[in-house]
């Protein structure tokens, strides 16, 4: 058994993404890196699991301290069959993306790339997702090293309080060097939906789903603002979805 | 333009379902419906949005007061879709399910059905998830009338608080009477999985998801503990995974 971390790597742009290389690049001298990716790009695939068919990992690569996997399951599967299948141990933390597009606001709650951080956070195990503000597939990784790699040294050696897994996102490339690291709040922002609609050749009508990001959210401690001001925006996540201030509010006859 | 409620509904178990059905029954008395449900069963798809491939809903059923489309979409699709395509209005009420299987703790955020009821609360519409704790396929669903109509009229009647939709899973028949509703908070149970191993005829290995349900959470006050005492659980849910208490306590160098 090794005495360096185990880290467990993930993302949702599948195997061949950039952002999963660079992820690698900065992780391997930090630890012992297990890489489980998808075959398929599995963006929007939110904290979905496969039970309508079998997983079939695939070992793609093993040399010393790397190791990889490819599936056919979504984010959230290859934590879990990493955690339960293909590890000798449990890992001492999770690391997902880098995802190619901000998972800031209301992005994180169809984002494949955080549901596999929170699945390690379910499992009590430290995790963080790292997204960049690019969507571009050739996006321009050159400045998150250093940014990335204080985060992750931080999580390893301190550990993240039960059940809580970090989203972070870092802003694009510009001529503007990044300020810091702030930790702030998910912002109130949703997407406005536009369905595109097309006819195809037997005359049927279909739609291509689209739309436009809109942050309405004033507060000054938010990953939008954050990520605005050319910070990197750091999200302690829970996965706890009530609502408590309305617990006592909400009632009904018995 | 009627002057009836206009209730969306959806769930993940599919077009098929006899949850879905059910709901169905109940609602029509109380307003204008129009199902939106997917052909293939979406369970396990959380909050899945189908970005790789167009959408196609095709309208199936219409008479009076009720309007059916089939999709090849994940229930978050037949919300997104139903609102800014389908549906010539906002709808007042967004109601999911009867999903076939508790929807309480953890499974929440695996949920296809829950999902498109925080969809609602992301649009800013009043949502409602419905789950019986019976994942039979021909689950008895006969004592579950008065509590989905109950809940659905307050909600119709008062609304939500923006931002906030409802999660209520309704205990499995047996012989003891329902006691009540009880608002309540999700319980922190997980799955703990195990991969049962297989051999295909190529000699190659797959493996199928499966796994044991742990309720360690000794709290008196949550979904668990109010269905293992034959209540009504309703969770208050919001669609925010800021973890509030810790905002002050990750901090970075910067």
């Amino acid at each position: 058994m090794s005495s360096k971390p185990l880290i467990l790597v993930t993302n949702d742009d599948s195997i061949h993404a950039k952002g999963l290389h660079k992820l690698v690049q900065i992780l391997r001298p930090l630890g012992e890196v297990v890489v489980i990716a998808s075959e398929q790009m599995m963006s929007g695939m939110s904290h979905a699991v496969t039970i309508k068919t079998p997983l079939m990992p695939r070992l793609v690569k093993q040399e010393e301290g790397y190791t990889e996997y490819i599936t056919n399951g979504t984010p959230v599967d290859n934590v879990k069959i990493g955690r339960h299948r293909l590890l000798d141990r449990k890992p001492d933390l999770i690391v997902s993306g880098i995802n190619h597009g901000s998972n800031a606001a209301i992005n994180i709650v169809y984002s494949g790339t955080m549901a596999a951080a929170m699945e390690g956070a379910i499992e009590g195990i430290p995790a963080i997702g790292f997204s960049l503000d690019d969507f571009d597939l050739e996006a321009d990784f050159s400045h998150v090293a250093p940014y990335v790699e204080l985060i992750t040294r931080k999580v390893l050696d301190e550990g993240l309080p039960e059940g809580i897994c970090l989203n972070v996102n870092i802003p694009k490339k510009s001529d503007q060097p990044i300020k810091g690291i702030k930790t702030v709040r998910q912002a109130k922002a949703r997407w406005v939906e536009e369905f595109e609609q097309r006819t195809d050749p037997y005359g049927r009508q279909y739609y291509w789903m689209g739309g436009v990001f809109e942050n309405g959210d004033p507060r000054p401690d938010t990953d939008e603002k954050a990520m605005a001001e050319n910070y990197v925006a750091v999200v302690p996540v829970k996965v706890d979805f009530t609502a408590d201030q309305y617990l006592d509010q909400i009632k009904f006859p018995s």
